[in-house]
C-alpha cells in the first residue's frame, strides 16, 4: 500500500517516532533503520521492512524505487512524508531521504552456525551503541560469522547502532545470551574462547589462534569479570605503552580479530 | 580560593555549563574534563585546572585532596558545588564527582617533536568526536607522538572527545593544520606518510614502515581526498572480506598502528 502523510500527528509517525525508545522498539518488536545504503544491505541480509518512508525527492534514485517494489510486493506500506517529518523520526537534522521499519528476528544463539566463520567477536555488557555498532562492521571486514552479546549490552537495534554498523546488522549474525547459557553453548562444540588480558596471557601477536575462534571483549569501564577471563583458552596481551591499561572496546576487539585472521589464514611459523 | 555555590544561575555555573558548547570554548579558549581519573591524567601532563569542582563527598578522595592543593597553589579555584549543578554542567545525569576547566594550549605543528616517537597518528576531517578520543587512547596505547587533526574536525577539546580519549587527550601530543601547511612542515623533515587505500596498495601486513610513520586517516564517509592519498610514500590494504568497503575511522587507525609497532619494534624478514 502507498500513502502519503503530512501531519506530526499521523499514529503512523507517531509510532516510528516511538522506536527510538529501547521501550517501544521491545514492545513492538521492530525497529528503524535509516539511509538508502542501509536499506540495500537490508534487502541483500534478507530483511525487507515493513513500512518504507521516504521524504519524496522529484527523482527517485533507481534503487529506491526497487526498493519500494519489494516492500509492496511483500505486502509491505511505502509512505511518503515530507523532509521535516522524517527529521523528527530519525531524529537528525538532516536525515537521510529514506528509512524502513524493520521485524527484528531470532538472536538466540541456536540461530547461529559456529561452523560458518573462522571467527566470532564476543562483547560482554558492552553498553556503548557506537561501540556495537563498530563491532558489527568489523565483524563484516574480518568475514567473520557474527556478534554474540553477552549480558547486558546496549541494544543492537537502537538506531545509533545500526546506524553505526554501516548495515552491517542485517547481513552478519547476531545472538543475545546471558554467560551462563554462553557457556555450555560453546563447550557444545569447537571453538576456542581467547580475551586480551593482563593476567598469565602470551603476546597477542601470532599466538596460537584456531578457528572457530571466539573473541571475547569486555565491558567499557570494567573490562572482563575474573571468571569469564579464567575460562578463557587463551589469554592474550595487546602491548600498552602509554598510561592507560585498556584500549577502547571496539578497538581492541578488532585490532585482536584482525590479528586471529592473519594467524588463521597463514599460521605464523613457530 | 575555596568557595561554595549553590544557585544554578551563579555566573561561574553558568560559564561552566556554556563550555559544552564550541562557540564558548572557542571564545574563552577553555575547556572541561571530568572525573578524578582524567584530572589525575592531566595533572601528570603538566595540565592544572584553573577551576577545580566537586560535588562535595563527605570522605574526598586523597587523590582529590591532592588536586586541590595543586589547584590552589597554582592560584586557581577550588569549587564546591551539589550534585543536581555538577549534573548540569557536565550533562550527564551521574556525573563523575569531580570536573576541572582547563586553558587550550598551542596545538601547531610547531609544537611536536616528530623525532621523539616512531609512531603518529594523523586524522583528516575526522567529525565524530568518539572517534576522536579513541583514536588518543590509541596513540597512548601504541606509544605513538601523538594525534594530528587536518582540515576541519571534530574539536579535540569537547567534552565528548576528552571523554573518549580517557585522559590522552592531555598526555599526548595534539595538533591541528590545514593540509597545505601539514605537507610542507611533514616535508622538512624525515617522516613515512602511510594510509589505507585501494587504489595501487601493498597488503598491509608486513609492509616497509619507516620511523617516523605517519599513518593518515580519511573522513568517516568521504575517507581520503585522492590528492591526499596520491601524496602518501606507501598506501596499504587492509582485508575487507564482507561487504563494506571500509572500516570505522578510529579502528582502521588502531589496526594500522598496532601493525606499524610491531613492524617497526621486530621487522618482518623480507
Amino acid at each position: 500500500m502507498r500513502r502519503q502523510i503530512t501531519g506530526f500527528s499521523n499514529p503512523t509517525v507517531k509510532f516510528l517516532r516511538s522506536l527510538r525508545d529501547k521501550k517501544h522498539r521491545r514492545q513492538s518488536q521492530r525497529f528503524l533503520a535509516e539511509g538508502l545504503r542501509l536499506l540495500t544491505d537490508a534487502r541483500a541480509g534478507g530483511h525487507v521492512p515493513e513500512i518504507l518512508v521516504s521524504a519524496g525527492a522529484r527523482t527517485p534514485h533507481p534503487l529506491l524505487s526497487e526498493l519500494e517494489e519489494t516492500v509492496l510486493a511483500a505486502g509491505g506500506e511505502v509512505v511518503e512524508v515530507t523532509p521535516d517529518i522524517l527529521a523528527k523520526i530519525t531524529g537528525k537534522d538532516n536525515p537521510q531521504a529514506v528509512a524502513g521499519v524493520f521485524m527484528e528476528w531470532d538472536t538466540s544463539l541456536d540461530a547461529l552456525d559456529r561452523e560458518a566463520a573462522p571467527i566470532w567477536l564476543v562483547a560482554q555488557a558492552l553498553r556503548d551503541p557506537g561501540n556495537l555498532g563498530t563491532m558489527l562492521r568489523t565483524v563484516d571486514a574480518v568475514g567473520a560469522g557474527g556478534l554474540i552479546l553477552l549480558d547486558d549490552c546496549a541494544d543492537p537495534f537502537s538506531v545509533e547502532a545500526v546506524r553505526a554498523s554501516m548495515g552491517a546488522v542485517f547481513t552478519v549474525g547476531l545472538a543475545r545470551a546471558r554467560w551462563d547459557a554462553f557457556l555450555p553453548w560453546l563447550r557444545s562444540g569447537a571453538g576456542q574462547l581467547v580475551a586480551a588480558s593482563l593476567r598469565d596471557a602470551v603476546p597477542y601477536r601470532g599466538a596460537h589462534y584456531r578457528a572457530p575462534c571466539f573473541i571475547l571483549v569486555g565491558n567499557e569501564s570494567q573490562g572482563l569479570p575474573e571468571p569469564y577471563e579464567a575460562e578463557c583458552d587463551l589469554r592474550v596481551t595487546i602491548p600498552m605503552l602509554g598510561r592507560a591499561d585498556s584500549l577502547n572496546a571496539a578497538v581492541a576487539g578488532a585490532v585482536l580479530a584482525y590479528e586471529v585472521l592473519a594467524c588463521t589464514r597463514a599460521p605464523a611459523a613457530s
